[in-house]
């Protein structure tokens, strides 16, 4: 499969898409004139799998590699982490020639990310995601981060990586259940970009459920290039960039009042983007059955696409979205939808509908 | 007094210089279309005597600024004072317009300025530097971090300001322990850049030392000139910038080893800059004279220009050395000075050497 090229100037980078890069890191960082030494970052639950392959092609490619293990999960994407993580970067003798490797899902991406944006004022690093989740989203468009007790990413940088390595194989290992989550930025794409995709993939989804690898890499590659057109176009988020967060407002909201705990990223935001797409057809007009064709797509995917809440965690999911990192003179703006593969960002919602919609998430309503 | 322009492209910025703009910081940054929220951050011994001014121009100004005070000291630079930040500008609800005023010397410059670069993955920021070592170096150039245990200034980023109010008046309340450092750095552009302008601090030691406003704002300004004019050939430090860290390889090993408590920056730097210019002199051929008027001159300041280190404190400091930023391929790369205003950067140094000149360090040697 040819790569995607991310094209950003001195920035640019290109993405590999296929059956086994994984084991071939050591050879493609090569070909990117880094430094000697190199730390892998990666957490308890990839590390045991796919570690020793790439510890192993690094140092037949003569690099020096250092295993960093973190614990899993969103959680882990803290503070607390990341200062250990500097620690034994620091101990390891790390320079500024040295290089991260990111082996792991969005969580190990945006944390290796945001600590080689900031050891030694940034280092390179190199993006080996190993969920759908990651290899469709997270590792492509410079975004790193940690989260706070207060929200999520809401401390991060942009710092693009010099390579990005999406291992289809590595899907053989991903549980069923983050899989099924990855589908949820999946489908964002086709709503906010691209109509047709979003036909392929109702069309599809048996296959994809199925990881057939020809059709998951085909929608990889295009969900990445979605990606990189938008970010090519804003690379740091005055505008455009914006639309990505289809969804994500209500989305972060619900992660942050179930400290990142209750739902994976990808299961928030589908009850997000259905939230969402109930806006679009109260503030832009989106018709009924575009809205009910979403809430089926995330539905059949085994997706949630509602939540019941006490009044007491209404009042909180409400809190929690003034504290996004969209909201602009204490107003939140939404990304809506027009229709299917058109979207709008930038866009209030009166108090009113919003308070509706937060209260008809519950399945009951 | 005119301002320096510091020419960055879209990220330029203005240093304005005299008696009284801490106190009009509300008017100029109504003229940066800042959001009205923002953040001072202070320490204990700089919140008490400039923060109500400073406070009462920005509400003039209709700017909602909330006061966030850390503790006083190079240790205060550190993650865990980064975490307070962050919590506190989440629960006062900072967003993506909103900005950071840094009201303090160095410490509080680089550790606001490093919580800027990276909340809500990056907010604007202004300078107000209080201290001389601040004004004339740290609030300059958009360098930000902060410490870990492992070495000084190991994580940080590059985050220009959108503005520097320099108040030369903040100096009638700086301790003179800390404006002596702060000298320390005036001499290094001198050293590095400016033959005359070292001339020209030798002749007027005397006005410096008696504080004499109208000497100190030229010097200040020059400083701040020579600072803008080699940060604006190389921002990221892939050149010409490194050969501001004269003297810092053992000056930031001294601070380490001493846990960044014993020494001021400044301090600690007038030991290195005096060790540097002996490696000049026996790597480049720095006149044995000149080495002298540089010690005599750190010395007429009232800075230590030697330390008494045991066995184990020397073994330290070389491994100390061995973490600065500037090692490449594992070899510490020095700035060393051909003559008075002329360095070379990257400097290799044979290891007796260096270790005859740390050994040299000692008073009596």
């Amino acid at each position: 499969m040819q790569p995607v090229n991310v094209p950003l100037g001195a920035r640019s980078y290109a993405i590999h898409i296929g059956k086994g890069p994984l084991a071939r890191v050591g050879q493609e960082c090569r070909k990117l004139a880094l430094g000697r030494r190199c730390a892998v970052i990666s957490d308890r639950n990839v590390a045991p799998i796919y570690s020793p392959a790439v510890l192993q092609s690094l140092r037949a490619a003569g690099f020096e590699p250092h295993l960093i293990v973190v614990p899993a999960g969103e959680t882990a994407k803290c503070l607390k982490n990341v200062q250990a993580c500097y620690d034994q970067l620091a101990s390891h003798r790390l320079e500024r020639q040295s290089f991260i490797v990111a082996l792991g899902g969005g969580v190990v991406g945006d944390l290796a990310g945001f600590v080689a944006a900031t050891y030694l004022r940034g280092v390179a690093f190199v993006q080996m995601p190993t969920t759908l989740l990651a290899q469709v989203d997270s590792s492509v468009g410079g975004k790193v981060g940690v989260n706070l007790p207060a929200g999520k990413n809401l401390v991060g940088a942009f710092h693009q990586p010099r390579l990005v390595l999406c291992d289809l194989n590595a899907f053989g290992t991903l549980p069923e259940r983050e899989f099924r989550a990855g589908l949820a930025e999946v489908i964002k794409y086709g709503i906010i970009y691209d109509a047709p995709f979003f036909v392929r993939l109702e069309r599809d989804l048996g296959k994809l459920l199925r990881r057939e690898t020809r059709c998951l890499g085909e929608v990889v590659a295009r969900c990445c290039e979605i990606k990189t057109e938008v970010v090519g176009q804003d690379e740091t988020e005055s505008g455009l960039r914006a639309i990505l967060n289809f969804g994500h407002t209500v989305g972060h909201a619900l992660e942050a009042i179930s400290r990142y705990g209750q739902y994976l990223h990808g299961e928030a935001i589908a009850i997000g983007q259905v939230a969402a797409a109930r806006l679009s057809a109260a503030q832009l007009g989106l018709p009924a059955a575009d809205v009910e064709r979403i809430r089926l797509l995330f539905h059949q995917c085994g997706l949630p696409t509602s939540v019941r809440l006490t009044p007491a965690q209404r009042t909180k999911l409400l809190a929690a979205m003034r504290l996004d990192k969209k909201v602009s003179d204490g107003e939140i703006k939404f990304v809506l939808a027009e229709c299917l593969g058109k979207v709008r960002w930038g866009q209030a919602v009166p108090a009113a509908l919003l308070h509706s919609v937060v209260d008809h998430l519950s399945p009951n309503s």
